[in-house]
């Protein structure tokens, strides 16, 4: 089957994935699209997670010998690495290694949040937002008597930038917003809103998991105070996520978890903190994940971003123009031909996500049915639950014909 | 070389880890004496790692397709692997995964902590504790208003247990207690520290992070609240610890971190919570990572933690005593005799522990130098740093041999 488009080489890049080789019962080979969720882990990403436990796992930071010296090079350049890759140019000054996007949110939240907002002060987020900001902010606020504001979405269920120039005003402290919507697929325009938020001399917070994975990423040409990812969704490994923060900002943040490794000087009475990264990560930090997470940003540079992102492109399209063919068939987001991220999501009228999901398992397809960690969101927008496809490198316009084939056997089924 | 002790087959054992057959430098293989800091990894718990990305990497927990439902399954399984590896009974309801120990000691802080403690109430630490403890409960208390207490370390080392029954009392709201010492090695009597603390209806937290991995812990037994420890000290993967806590206690807690995967329902305007344990693991959790866990504990079974405690002494013995031989060596924490951790601290006089350790790894020796996470200690036992070598399962008493060497090297050096 021919599965290039124009901008890369498929058929040779899913030579990296093991698990697409795989079938989901017999004959059903794999289609997974649940991307957005969390995206496959190429060889090179996992031959440098077991090439540090059978050649140089250690301890970080504090040990002389040969391997501790070895791991904490690595773990230590690793966050210059991930900085350089959305064009921060402090870099480790300005980049957090946390558990994954949740905990970047949380700790901001936490140690700027709970220090900096009180009554009075407002918190805007969108209507789109995902959990890991939404709730974040949401409960941080009722902790300190802070209030929460919402932009609202369009008809065309994209941001509504009036209402935002409305609602980013002298008492907003705070816009958290995410850059690219995991439902909508809407990408939201972060560098005009943060250009918002300082002129009311409020702080940004963009919430970048589903924006770094698949398009060129520069925190400083959006002007962001604070940016988050995780490597999970980018060809990383679980368990690691980053956290940009302008230097300033980092520096003057109280810390959020206490321990070992985040400290400068500790007496039975107090203590003093380390420099920025390592005054945010308490513990034994997560080595091989940041490690690893390195090596998925040189994956991903080697194979060009851009052309990743027109690559996705050429899938989502197929799939929205093909999807917006049935008539029972709604798709979620900004309408064909304006820039979107690479999802769709979409409900097929009288059958139930969770059926369709099942069907379209039967058929090796994997997608996501539920409310994709937006409720609200969903709620808003009247409906129980929707199916996600979300897409990457190693996706074709091919897999999209298997989905589309599960789609009408739902509908013969169901109909 | 013999490697093996009456308890286990050493030599066979080492097969399990190919860092061990590397040379530090060229013709000088690696002495790996950096257990406490981390463990090294053996084959069949990287080997799960890339089974997992190999075959069914996926997010978890809202998934229909078949590669979430095995992922989800031998990810939710893992948790009641790790609780039973400890002796709860409640399963997964009792066993939380988070980052580290570290992140387990924050949680109860933050979520137990901020929310109980107040001024009048007393923390008790020991004077022992690693930074994860003491600088945790030292900042929560300083946030509350709550007062930190400590229990005193004897002249032999060990706490202080007629101090302890003083110092925990009615004013005691929480105990907070290292299982074995990282530094001195004193192994504490916590099953008698759970009775004082419950005598006085306080709540006690075990820091298990160097007991679990190197014998038999049973969480019921000791009568513990919470019980934390950290994989990567047991033949596991950096990035996921456990917090095991009495079922109503967890049940009863406030979530620490906020986002996706820890929310029941979630409006614009508030939020209730999932069940433990997922209540305390927002976004996507550390997936790979706790089932290699789990996998680390399988394989620590089939050895067998009786078995691998013996064999620790056996070599921490022959350490302890030969290293006592030395008119010039101060070994700290208990004399020989009293059962201990497997590890030795200590410090040659004249030489700076960093000096030395430098030496030792020009003779392939991997040992820790400085204060361990334990400045206040060393504060206390009035020396800068300290050199410790801390004994695995595959370590031997020729490697021992090797530590003795590098020391008269240094001793020859220096004086």
């Amino acid at each position: 089957m021919s599965q290039s488009s124009s901008a890369l080489d498929v058929a040779a890049l899913r030579e990296d994935y093991p698990v697409l080789d795989r079938e989901v019962s017999d004959g059903v080979p794999l289609v997974y699209f649940d991307n957005a969720a969390t995206t496959q882990t190429p060889k090179q990403v996992v031959d440098s997670i077991v090439d540090y436990y059978y050649n140089y796992n250690s301890n970080v930071h504090r040990g002389i010998h040969q391997l501790s010296q070895e791991a904490s090079v690595a773990y230590e350049e690793a966050h210059d690495r991930i900085a350089e890759f959305v064009g921060a140019s402090g870099g480790r000054e300005e980049l957090v290694f946390t558990k994954n996007t949740t905990e970047s949110e949380n700790l901001v939240a936490y140690s700027w949040g709970l220090n900096e907002l009180g009554p009075g002060d407002e918190v805007v987020l969108t209507e789109m937002e995902h959990h890991a900001s939404l709730v974040t902010w949401q409960q941080i606020a009722k902790k300190t008597g802070a209030t929460v504001r919402y932009i609202p979405i369009d008809d065309d269920q994209t941001l509504d930038m009036d209402a935002a120039k409305d609602i980013i005003g002298p008492d907003t402290a705070l816009v958290s917003v995410v850059h690219v919507s995991n439902v909508l697929g809407a990408i939201n325009p972060v560098s005009e809103l943060a250009d918002l938020a300082h002129e009311q001399d409020a702080l940004i917070f963009v919430d970048g998991a589903q924006a770094v994975p698949n398009r060129p990423v520069d925190v400083e040409a959006i002007d962001a105070d604070f940016y988050a990812f995780s490597a999970h969704k980018m060809a990383g490994p679980t368990g690691v996520g980053a956290l940009y923060g302008k230097k300033h900002l980092l520096a003057d943040m109280e810390p959020f978890t206490y321990g070992g490794e985040m400290i400068n000087r500790v007496t039975y009475e107090d203590a003093t903190w380390a420099d920025v990264p390592w005054k945010f990560e308490a513990g034994t930090p997560v080595i091989s994940q940041g490690i690893a997470f390195a090596e998925a940003a040189d994956y991903l540079d080697e194979i060009g971003l851009e052309r990743i992102a027109e690559h996705e492109t050429h899938v989502t399209e197929y799939a929205y123009e093909r999807l917006a063919e049935y008539d029972d068939v709604e798709v979620y987001g900004p309408p064909l031909g304006e820039e979107r991220g690479g999802l769709v999501a979409f409900n097929v009228d009288g059958i139930h996500a969770h059926d369709l999901s099942s069907i379209l398992n039967d058929h090796g397809v994997a997608i996501r049915a539920g409310d994709h960690c937006t409720q609200p969101l969903h709620q808003k927008m009247d409906i129980a639950a929707s199916v996600r496809a979300s897409f990457y490198l190693y996706n074709t316009r091919e897999e999209v014909d298997a989905l589309l084939d599960g789609i009408d056997d739902a509908i013969s089924i169901f109909k």
